[in-house]
C-alpha cells in the first residue's frame, strides 16, 4: 500500500448553468485539475455521478468523459453511490493509486440537475431511497430526512430554529467561497420565515439544486511531495486515509434512525487509519444536505454527545473561528449540492485548506482536515482524512 | 500485486422473471455465490448495473445488494460502464484483491428490464450512446449497430445471411445451457425469415431483452487454491489478466467505425499480461448483443481478418467442437442479455468451463478462456484471461 496524494484539483462554479452541459461542466473541472497536475493524460478516469441517466439521458459517462476531455484510451468507469457518488469516486482513485495499480488517475464528480423540472429532479433524487419500500409508498427523499428531523426536534424537545446555526454558519461560510451557489448570508429570522418543503425541512434547511463539477488527480504522495517542493508551490496534501461503510437503505430498518452508524463506522475506521483523534481534526467536511444531516453527522462521528450538536452549534462552536469549522466553503448547503459531485468538491476544498489557499474562508494553520459523503438517508458513508505534507 | 482467483460462483436463470424483483436476483445469485465460497461476509461489494435508476427508479443500488444479501457493514459501489458494467465490477473486484485493499469480495452484475415497457427499455439502452450527438437526433442503440451491419455488408459486398453463423451457433449453445434465455435452436432459414428490428439487424441477430443475476466472490489465488485442493474439489480459477479500453463515444468521431479499437486495445493487453497469445485461448467469450458485434470483436481481437469473421464462421471455426469455440454457454445471444449482468454471466460461465463443469456445453480440456464486455458501440472494451491453476 503507498501513501497517494493529490496532484492538482478543479472546479466549476456550482449554480444553474443553462449553458453549459453534463459534457461542458465534466470538462472544465477535468481540464483545470489535469492542468493544476501537470499532465496531459492520466491512467484511469473515476467518475462519481448519481443520476446522469434519469436526468440526462447519458450513461456510459465515464466514457463520455474521458473522451470529451481528452484521455482516451485510458480506463473509464463512473461510480455511483447515490449523493455519496463523489466519496465513493475518490476512494476508487486511492484504492487503485494505493494498491499500485494506477500512477496517475483522474477522480471527477458531476451532476447536471438542472435541465429537468423540479419534479423530475425530486424524483431521480428518491431513487436513492428504498424503491419498493420507501419511494413506492409516496416518500420523496426529503420527506425522509423530515420524519428524521421531525423525530430529532420531538425527543430532544426543542422547535426547529436550533437547526438555524447550521445554515447560517454554511450561509457566511460560503459568501467568502467565489465557486459557491449562495453567496449571500442569511440571519436567523430569515430562516425563522423559510417555508416548508416538508415539514419540518424548509428551503432554508436544505441544499439546492444546481450544477457543478469538480476534479482531482491523484499520485502516489512523493509524487505530489515533489511537485510541491518549490518554494512557491503549495504544500502537498495526503489522503491519510480512507474508508466507506455501509447500513440498511431503508430507514424503517434501523435500530435506531438518530443513529447513523455508517457514519459512525466508517468515521471511526479513518480516524484509526489515520493515526489521529477527532480533537487533532483542524475542520469538517460533513455532507449537510439538510440541517438535520450535519446533526446526526456531528453526533455520529462523536464531534458532539446525542442531541447536543444543536447547542453545540449555538454556542458557535462550528463557525469560522470556532473549536471544529464545519464547512468551511459552504458546505453541501451554501456551496451547492450537485449530488453526485458534492464529495469531489468537498475534497477539493479540503486541499485548497491544507495548502492554505482558501482564500477569505481559509482555516488559520489547517493541518489536518475530514471529509464527508454520505449516500441515502444514511445508508452509506465515505470518510476521508486529508492533511498537509 | 497479488494473484486473484475465483472462490465461488452463483446466477440465477436468465428470463423474463415477472416474479424477481431487481432485489430478488440480486440476493438469488449472491447467495449461490456466498455459499459456495463458504462465506457469510465480504470485504466490499460491486455491483456491476447499467440502468438500474431509469427502468426501476433505483440508484444506491449496491447498498441495497449489501444490505439485501446480509452483507452489512461491508463498502459497496455500483459500477457502471453501460453494457460493459457486468465486466467493469469483475474489474474492480479484481483490483482491490490484487492491491492488496481486500481480502474477499463480492462482485455481482444484475440487471432487471422486463418490468418496463419495450420502448422504455429502448430509450434506457440508449443513454450507452451519446445522449447529446447521438440519441438526440433519435438514434436508438440498436440502429446504430445498424448502421455498423450495414457497412459491413456493404464493404464485405455479402447479404445479411452471412451473419446466421452466429446466432445459430448461439442458439445451438444455449439449448445445452439450463440457466439460458432461449433454450431451442434455429435454423439459417429461420434466420433468413426474421422480422427486421432497425434493418438489416433483425430479431434474430439481437440479445433479448431479460432479467438476471450473476455473482463472483473473488479471493487471493492461494485461497483459491487451497479450497480447490480436495480431490472432489473443481479447479481453481486464476484471472490471469484485466484489461480496461476506451475509444470515442460517438461513432461519428471514429476513424474507421468497423475497426473498435477498445476491444483490439483491451485484448492485446489482456493477452500480453496474462503472457498467453490467440492459440492459447480454449474458448473465447464476445460480447455478442448483435451479430455484427461478433463480426468486428473478432476482427478486433485478431481471431480473424477484416471481414474474414463471416467466413471463418461460415466454416464452423467458432462452433462448438471448431478451432475457437466462442458464446460456449449461448452468449448474450442465446442465454440472454441482462445488460448490467452480461460481463458476469460471461464470467461464470468461464469458471464453469475451467472447472470442467460446464456439462454438455463443456470445451473439452478447456485450460484458458478470454471473455469481454463492451458497452456503447465500441466505445469502452474490458477483456480478461482466466486460466485453470
Amino acid at each position: 500500500m503507498r501513501d497517494v496524494g493529490v496532484l492538482g484539483i478543479g472546479q466549476t462554479p456550482v449554480g444553474e448553468h443553462w449553458d453549459r452541459s453534463l459534457r461542458d461542466l465534466a470538462v472544465d473541472a477535468a481540464r483545470a485539475a489535469l492542468e493544476e497536475a501537470g499532465l496531459d493524460r492520466v491512467d484511469a478516469v473515476y467518475v462519481g455521478n448519481m443520476a446522469s441517466g434519469i436526468l440526462c439521458g447519458q450513461e456510459n459517462l465515464a466514457t463520455l468523459v474521458a473522451d470529451a476531455a481528452g484521455l482516451l484510451p485510458a480506463e473509464a468507469v463512473k461510480i455511483e453511490a447515490a449523493c455519496a457518488s463523489g466519496g465513493a469516486a475518490v476512494r476508487a482513485g486511492f484504492q487503485v493509486v494505493a494498491g499500485g495499480l494506477h500512477e496517475r488517475v483522474l477522480v471527477i464528480g458531476v451532476e447536471k440537475m438542472t435541465d429537468r423540472l423540479t419534479d423530475g429532479v425530486t424524483a431521480a433524487l428518491a431513487t436513492a431511497a428504498d424503491a419498493d419500500y420507501e419511494a413506492a409508498h409516496g416518500a420523496s427523499f426529503v420527506a425522509l430526512n423530515a420524519l428524521l428531523m421531525r423525530r430529532y426536534l420531538d425527543e430532544r424537545r426543542v422547535g426547529r430554529e436550533a437547526f438555524a446555526p447550521f445554515a447560517i454558519l454554511a450561509h457566511a461560510n460560503a459568501a467568502k467561497n467565489p465557486q459557491a451557489l449562495f453567496r449571500q448570508p442569511i440571519t436567523a429570522a430569515q430562516f425563522a420565515a423559510s417555508p416548508a418543503v416538508a415539514e419540518p425541512i424548509t428551503v432554508l434547511d436544505s441544499a439546492g439544486i444546481c450544477d457543478g463539477a469538480a476534479a482531482l488527480v491523484l499520485a502516489p504522495v512523493e509524487e505530489c511531495r515533489r511537485r510541491a517542493s518549490g518554494a512557491r508551490r503549495p504544500a502537498a496534501v495526503r489522503i491519510a486515509s480512507s474508508a466507506s461503510v455501509t447500513d440498511t437503505l431503508a430507514l424503517g430498518d434501523r435500530r435506531d434512525p438518530l443513529v447513523w452508524e455508517s457514519v459512525a463506522g466508517s468515521a471511526r475506521r479513518a480516524l484509526k487509519d489515520a493515526g489521529v483523534s477527532l480533537k487533532d481534526l483542524d475542520f469538517y467536511e460533513p455532507h449537510d444536505a439538510f440541517t438535520i444531516v450535519t446533526a446526526l453527522s456531528l453526533e455520529a462521528c462523536g464531534f458532539a454527545d446525542r442531541f447536543a450538536a444543536v447547542d453545540l452549534a449555538r454556542e458557535g462552536r462550528f463557525d469560522a473561528g470556532g473549536d471544529l469549522p464545519i464547512c468551511t466553503l459552504g458546505g453541501l448547503k451554501g456551496r451547492g449540492h450537485p449530488v453526485g459531485a458534492s464529495g469531489t468538491y468537498q475534497f477539493v476544498e479540503a486541499v485548497l485548506q491544507l495548502r492554505g489557499t482558501a482564500g477569505e474562508a481559509q482555516v488559520p494553520g489547517a493541518r489536518v482536515g475530514m471529509t464527508q459523503s454520505v449516500g441515502g438517508s444514511g445508508s452509506v458513508a465515505l470518510t476521508h482524512v486529508l492533511e498537509a505534507v
